[in-house]
């Protein structure tokens, strides 16, 4: 037994010493390729500018300069999107993401770990896009069946904090796929701590208590039924984003861990089926916060409340139709690109 | 320029191998030390109990055991208090943190790297109890001057936003520290999401509106009474608990990670100190709540927000007191222990 234990003993200390031994080598080793990449990636895009200005100077044949660019994109492509990526320097975490789990980093090395965050993410947005449908329809549904036409406080406060779990749960995963280099636009973030605002503020709106409840729920239920747009709209995307993703994947275009947040989502085809439906939804957005905002002014319900989820809404409005349109406009000036080059071969 | 070009496709290819190797280099380095830190801590944990049944079977002289015993715990504590205890079998992440971040890998294995996310949750910890202490004195202080003695309710309802806000941060944070090896007693993290429900429903419940407000907010004020003690009563158990965090790890006996929330902290003298603010805290929170019961079982307030922050409020002190006690008494008999050993030798 005695020997038992000296051999422990002596596992524990040679075990100890390897653990601190390939801590410290992987440590050195990966700041060494941290600089490496640093470095290439600033001589490339150097390299890339002086092409350039040598192609306007004139001292470049542009057939020559186009070779040349493509070439240096391939060596790009190579370093941003191979294992060497993972030692470029991060996107910053952002405010949102120190606040809520401080400054742990949340990088991952390996690719198949950054797939499986992404591949999550995806699974969390079906998961959640079937219960935007379920809960709204069930929350409208009881009302004309057994609330006599007047919802209660309390299934409707409840669904809001399920809309604010979800809503913090979509902004800390994709601020962490940013820094995992997806590159989502900010917009689809910022997007979801409006949405939360609204869902917090939504929970202290009083909307039981009234002589006349169908007015004071006007806005309830129109937002329940933007809910359930907005929960068909989220299906649809899902898959055609996926769709996408993968085939750009195959393509070679994509970085894996892009999230393109439905608006540029599908195929051409699918396109002309989306957009309509994310416009529409815009376009209803807005309107439930304009009549939020009349019912204020009116003076019917002059609750804080609902002032500003009027301006939540219309301001959420603006910046997914913006953003959107933004998108759309990139898509076809790539695309017109695309055209133009195909058309010199 | 066809030179320079040429180089960094070399170069970015170069890199791409490397950072390839690297990684799939360490994958596996990582997985061989894994597989023997895990047959190493299973093999003493079988030394042990065999030690100890040969004690009983009266085939090892005690004396011998207890020299074997503590060379053992030596080799346990290298182990798992050392570098390899990185490579250790993980604590599983838990549902609160795959709800909100999704499965992404928390654990640090570099030592500086959990020492820092354990420094910034105890400067989280220093900035939100002064913020603890400020809230609640300026809500009673503005109401007995501006306000009339009755609180209105959007302060409030801001301060119990931030609430949320805190302790879902606080229970993010501890999940991630127990993740990385700290020993945090579970309840300290169940009480913050009993915390956070708390301050959910307390956010929809209507303290406005009523002839006699003095009556309805008589809750309200005694819980803000609360806060300024548990305000108190954190300031001081972060400065103890850094001296003892600091004194214990000078001594070797405890792990960097270690939280002990508060009610085991201090040095001896300082303990006796804390431990009756602590139990007075604790007898108001659960006094706090039993009033919220009777008043709304009278009837003067029969909103269920009031029964449910009624009922966690004494749970969570009595969990709290029981969680103490045990600690305490963890604590004595591990001294009378150490005495035991001492005038043994």
């Amino acid at each position: 037994m005695d020997e038992e234990v000296c051999r422990m003993t002596e596992l524990s200390k040679e075990l100890q010493d390897s653990a601190a031994s390939l801590i410290s080598r992987s440590c050195n080793e990966e700041a060494s390729l941290r600089q490496r990449a640093l470095s290439l990636h600033t001589s490339i895009s150097n390299l890339r500018s002086s092409i350039s200005s040598s192609l306007k100077k004139g001292n470049l044949h542009p057939q020559h300069a186009l070779k040349l660019e493509e070439e240096l994109g391939r060596a790009r492509y190579l370093l941003t999107q191979g294992d060497a990526a993972a030692f470029l320097p991060t996107k910053s975490h952002g405010r949102f993401l120190r606040m809520f789990i401080g400054p742990l980093n949340v990088r991952a090395t390996r690719k198949d770990v950054q797939l499986k965050v992404k591949e999550e993410y995806n699974s969390f947005r079906d998961r959640t896009a079937l219960l935007f449908l379920v809960f709204p329809l069930l929350l409208l549904g009881l009302r004309s069946w057994t609330w006599d036409g007047c919802l209660p406080a309390l299934p409707v406060q409840l669904y809001q904090a399920w809309l604010l779990f979800l809503y913090t749960g979509l902004a800390l995963r994709e601020n962490i796929l940013r820094v995992n280099g997806s590159d989502i636009r900010p917009w689809w973030i910022y997007h979801h701590y409006c949405a939360m605002a609204m869902a917090l503020i939504s929970m202290t709106w009083e909307i039981e208590k009234q002589p006349d409840c169908s007015q004071k729920q006007k806005g309830v239920q129109l937002f329940l039924y933007w809910a359930i747009m907005q929960g068909v709209a989220m299906l649809l995307q899902n898959r055609y984003q996926r769709q996408r993703l993968y085939t750009r994947i195959a393509l070679g275009k994509a970085q894996r861990m892009d999230v393109v947040w439905g608006e540029t989502s599908g195929v051409d085809g699918q396109l002309w089926l989306l957009c309509p439906i994310l416009f529409i939804l815009q376009g209803f957005e807005a309107y439930v916060g304009v009549l939020l905002l009349q019912t204020a002014l009116v003076g019917v319900v002059s609750e804080w409340q609902v002032i500003t989820c009027g301006i939540l809404l219309i301001v959420m409005a603006a910046g997914n139709f913006v953003n959107t349109v933004q998108t759309l406009l990139t898509k076809s000036r790539f695309k017109a690109k695309m055209k133009k080059g195909k058309s010199k071969d």
